[in-house]
């Protein structure tokens, strides 16, 4: 059997090859001569998978696309704080080109616009490190996360400095604000060479699935970005990565993105995908006409919108019974309770299980629902078999559940095979009681046999 | 046992109490008397649940926290298109009071600033609709999202009507561009009345979470907005509705919201649950400090953020084998592999069994992967027991894949309990068979012993 | 013999009426009926004669060619503080329909755009006057201009009031923002009655003239407005009369002016003429497009422009000498010098006689030029027989010469025939001396014998 | 006797010596060091005397003074038009330090902000002139300004040069406009450069005089602008000389002007008189607060505002009669009548002398008032013994009467030993015929004597 995804992605090509709107960039000329036919998207999977259709294989440069990354890199390097004393994150609501400094600071709006991406630029490696050592950082990790070596196109550079006048203004713009150490010049060709790097869309999909994947490279493994960095990455992205179309985007496409003038676009679903189409032509924001209408329907074929409720993942809790000593259950005080959780354990997860255990183990005092159906069990058994990860939260919240059933002076015993609960102490010399199986739990609480007596849905 | 949660909601409470920044509203005496020191918060998750802690029984005057209803509202009557007409979704970069139309139509620039929530309210209800008309179809779809009736404050009402030059204003120039059908006056005093409905925080909660939850009111069960506005909405609220402060918010809390001058705040993260704050002090932006500090501390805590990458939910794909006839395994042909999907698959679930698919029943012709496991088998058990939802895409993607595999000759045996898979005919006359348990399948494929083989990892 | 100055005028309006762009406002439907082949142009001097040709008699709505009258009027009914207070004297750069606020205040940029020009409507009149009270008012003071009485359109104030909605707003915004005692909408009725009032292009000049004649209407004579006023009205249209095309204008026709949407022009150029122009097609900034070409041409062919340095009009000083006694001239004490001022003299004229009588009196303490001319001559003749007017600045320059004449100790007749030198004492109970004719100066001096012994240019 | 106007000017320094507000412009040391006690006050005459009271010896800075200058050589280095290409004529309402672009064009709104300056800088001497040629020219020309060598401060010009990111950034910004022909570090030096040159008060109010008396350097008499491009230079500086405080500064001072950084400020009133002052002290908008308290003082003192009407110079035509032949007057065929018109005519002299003739000649066709008083008369005199000059307009007015009377068949005999008529042919081979004095005038129209029979005024 033929995976039917590249045939999918084949479809949505051609459906939008008809599209003619737009013109590539023309203020340099190896923008202008771009072939205009050339078509390709990309996806790429948070484990690895790259679907590659049309012309994947194609170069062109990166461009403004390079953004998002040198933000991470910049934070990286000098820390979010510092980084947010020289460039904002709010929605400039002006061209990509605009100055757009904030009132009151000198900082530009954001790293998605030019200013403010030349400042960030200038943020990246250490502070006086050289143009040479900025973007010789700034290039190894694009090839890490492209999982290839790429390289600055010299040809595109050579036109991108000779035109870069407005870019030069912005330059000394942000030297004269004080947003910038270094020589305003050095900025702003560093700057321009980053945005000279070749990538396809191969490249650029499996860059916004790290992305995705938590700033974890998805087919090396590498972890490239911490997660802190990549929030901060996708926010911004999110509200200002397509320019002043943000709102427009936003609400029809919903995953963040960015875009650049060589006619490439990346999306980046947390936790899902990463996506990157490119066609030449751009609209009169800067986007690639065919590239906005790829990722439109994707968004809308394939259910991508962030905020699309239908997502809602449940983390599940199951209910079982174990009943105490070789016999048949005769009374509740034989019974030990086993709870299950589901998944990829959140806020959502633990507090679930929490209201059953609220409930379960409740008594009179203070409880809306009365005695609990275990309020006399003398032992628990959570099970974290089918648990694939906990959160912070979710960690936190279980550990403050153990916590309070030891305070009620009943056993609790936590089958955790994968170990993903956080055995530390909960309280001076209390240390949660982890077993591999069902037999050990078992045996721990003093039980011997254990049978599912009823499988109760979370919200009954 | 007693949930640890609503200890935890006090205890970031009391962490905030402290602050003591900022000051109530004044443009109303009925504001400027608010009693600041007025605290609470309330949870409420997507099946229902609520906590409130604080001052969680306090009512006080909705305001722009309306405005995402009123928007949803006016989708649901008169349809996006005819919405997006009078009303944009970019952020205006300027303070909530401002008229910001955008340059060339003469829209306001989104429905969260006071001008376009003028517009937003004059389309609710029928064209031609009534001032008494519109407020009570807002009161209404408001008291049923609240689970309670709710009313009108009208001494809010009257101070509001009295000091609303601005806003009478606004209601002028919108109806001087076209905007607006009816008389100004009465878009704007409907609009006041719609800003001085009472709500505490738990009735806010359980708002948001009814938007988080796809439109579906989590206590009640029934359908309030449809998902399609729910997600129109909540796109707004995230690039628009913390007003010019929307990018500082989006990175530090992440969570869609909407704030109000009375001091509430509402945040409603897709498919986990609402929360809402409320507390009379607002900072310069007009959003409440402590509600703020909240927000910012529950979204850290629990981790909320929705760019966290941390949440990925991966679906997973186990597969197993069955031997067909009674004997021990002997080649490849008397083996029928069985691909279990769970949870709530979507895109990625149903991309991750067509890797699967495409490798373990791959040919030598275009595939990279040479004969697969599975070339041989001349049957395919897909099990949805354990498979809570498909997504249309997901939905789309396993018929193509049925499809696909009875084109190579195969049958494909679904079991599915539950009646996830859409049966319709795949092509001509041929349509999915679905049985209900293992027993059946088997005996479907030929088979009349299934036994766990080998449970092989997604990413094998 | 035909005075050429009707035919030169009707042969500048020839030479426009091939022009055909532009069109006339649209917004109501009495203006957009215009008939847009009616051209007309009016001069008035400041001595009250009119010259009018093409359509002067035709009628149309004098619309925003009333607000520098209202100006003038706020000014007069409450100070000019008080209306500074409401509204500013800055060019605004936007559009004459924009807010245009000032950041800070709320103050509307200056009178000449609709919101600052309903704000001085509404100071009017007494405070707390009725809207009848300010029109009446306006009404009366336009027909003085104009020397006849004018009234309301009535059927082009119906069409303007159903359509105020932008003006409106314009006016609940100012209210908001403390800039309006009176309810917005009787303040924006008031307005564009104000503006409905009917003129012609004779009217229009003779109001432009009373403007160029520091107040008083060149025909009747009647002091309308005081000078301190016209100053004020005339510097706010050199900067903002033309809304954005200010520069453009001051450049190019450099006569502080206003225009109307009916399609009126006025232009006032201080101490000369007052002109007016009636077209009704309107260029993109609102300002009648044939009417704009006959200024240009008219400014051009006149030397109007304010700027235009070859205006010099120097002040003149004549020295002649007497010879005191009867005989011939034998040394330098017998004779007494004559200065004769000529014209209007202002501060360079009087500036000029300062230098003439430092030079001539000088001693050698101090001076540069040595001892004078007539360091020895007892006394001095002043000639104010030729001085058509003294500005404050030449009296009090004149007067402190005659003090300083005086402490040296030498006798200073004036020949004032027309009585413009203050006679008020200088100092203590000295009075400067003044006289009829030459007859009497000599006698006053001692001489029996005037005759010119040598005419000297001021520059020698 | 001593002048008393150096000691008004010493007491208008004296009334201001004691604000204290403000500050020096610090960005660069060498101004921050500036001695704040410095002030000065000169004041120069159209004619050539210069009054300079206070510190007018020390040198400072010129900075933005020297903006109207180098727009006034770019001018006349490249024609208006091309320089109305790059640079615009209306106030930006902005800082001076932003850049102000036209939306749609690339133009700097005006030549009087910095990015205005900059583009106008880059203009002068030819195109393609090096930085040195544009500095040497500028340099050049304001050392024959001022009447003594002038030269860069070169401490400023390093200090200036270093701070300049903000100007570069300005250049470049420029440059990608396609505003600027050259490199923009050139142009932006060369801009330094030119704001560096050393001035003291007296030299500013001799070129402030220079631009009042119409281009013509008062004492060298040296044309060194044309008149055209000085009326263009008046008119932006009234627009635009003070920055964003351009509407205030022409309702209080109502004098073109310009300041510059460093404490100096201009002011040229066309005909009469240019004046600068001194004081380092800034106020928020960059002027000299000593030095526009001055300013003000003086306009109120001196009556300077030019929209202040009761400079309103009329001139004069008074009207003699001649009786032709030797006996006593016996009927109007006899009387010759003599028109005589005083001082500098323009049109308002010459179109009452219009007036007179039309209603002194007129006939009963076409006329209102009958038949005229000399519609018999057989001949006309006209004397310009007393007029200093003739517009052009009021050179054609005047020729067009002389050929009207011609055609009614009368003779025309001018008065006009100065040569102020414009002696062409009027029509085929008619010529004006002009006379030296009164007796050939008589003998001209056969007359033998001359009295004064009446001295009409004009307006009777």
């Amino acid at each position: 059997m033929k995976s039917p995804i590249p045939d999918y992605l084949a479809d949505v090509l051609d459906a939008v090859r008809g599209i003619e709107d737009g013109a590539p960039a023309d203020y340099i000329d190896v923008l202008a001569r771009a072939d205009v036919s050339r078509l390709a998207v990309a996806l790429a999977t948070v484990d690895g998978e790259v679907y590659a259709v049309g012309d994947h294989d194609v170069e062109f440069s990166i461009q403004s696309i390079s953004k998002p990354f040198a933000y991470a890199l910049a934070i990286e390097d000098n820390g979010l704080d510092r980084v947010l004393e020289r460039v904002g994150v709010e929605p400039s609501g002006n061209a990509f080109n605009e100055l757009s400094l904030e009132a009151g600071s000198h900082r530009p709006m954001n790293p998605m616009i030019n200013a403010g991406a030349i400042a960030t630029h200038a943020l990246v490696a250490t502070p006086g490190a050289s143009r040479e050592a900025r973007i010789t950082r700034f290039v190894d990790v694009m090839s890490r996360l492209a999982g290839r070596p790429l390289s600055v196109d010299e040809a595109v550079f050579d036109a991108e400095l000779r035109d870069g006048n407005r870019n030069m203004g912005l330059g000394y713009m942000l030297k004269a604000g004080g947003m910038l150490d270094c020589d305003p010049g050095e900025a702003v060709s560093g700057y321009i060479r980053q945005c000279s790097v070749n990538v396809n869309v191969r490249d650029l999909a499996l860059m916004a699935a790290t992305l995705a994947n938590a700033g974890q490279q998805p087919q090396t493994g590498e972890p490239i970005f911490p997660a802190s960095s990549v929030r901060q990455v996708l926010s911004v992205m999110t509200s200002c990565g397509m320019y002043d179309a943000a709102g427009d985007w936003i609400t029809t496409v919903g995953i963040p993105a960015k875009s650049g003038v060589a006619g490439g676009i990346i999306g980046a679903l947390p936790g899902q995908l990463g996506l990157a189409v490119f066609s030449p032509r751009l609209d009169g924001h800067g986007n690639s006409v065919r590239g906005v209408a790829v990722c439109e329907r994707l968004s809308r074929d394939m259910g991508l919108h962030m905020m699309d409720v239908s997502q809602i993942g449940r983390s599940l809790v199951h209910v079982l019974e174990a009943t105490l000593g070789g016999g048949a259950r005769q009374d509740g005080e034989d019974v030990v309770p086993i709870y299950e959780l589901r998944g990829a354990v959140r806020f959502g997860g633990a507090e679930l299980l929490t209201r059953h255990l609220a409930r379960d183990f409740g008594t009179s005092e203070g409880q809306d629902d009365g005695i609990g159906t275990y309020a006399g069990a003398r032992a628990v058994i959570l099970s974290l078999r089918h648990t694939h990860s906990l959160s912070d939260v979710a960690q936190r919240v279980l550990r403050e559940n153990i916590r309070r059933l030891h305070d009620d002076g009943r056993d609790v015993v936590v089958i955790d095979p994968s170990g993903v609960l956080d055995l530390a102490p909960i309280e001076a010399d209390k240390r949660p009681v982890a077993v591999d199986d069902d037999e050990a739990a078992r045996h721990h609480v003093g039980g011997t046999h254990c049978r599912l007596v009823s499988s109760r849905e979370p919200a009954d």
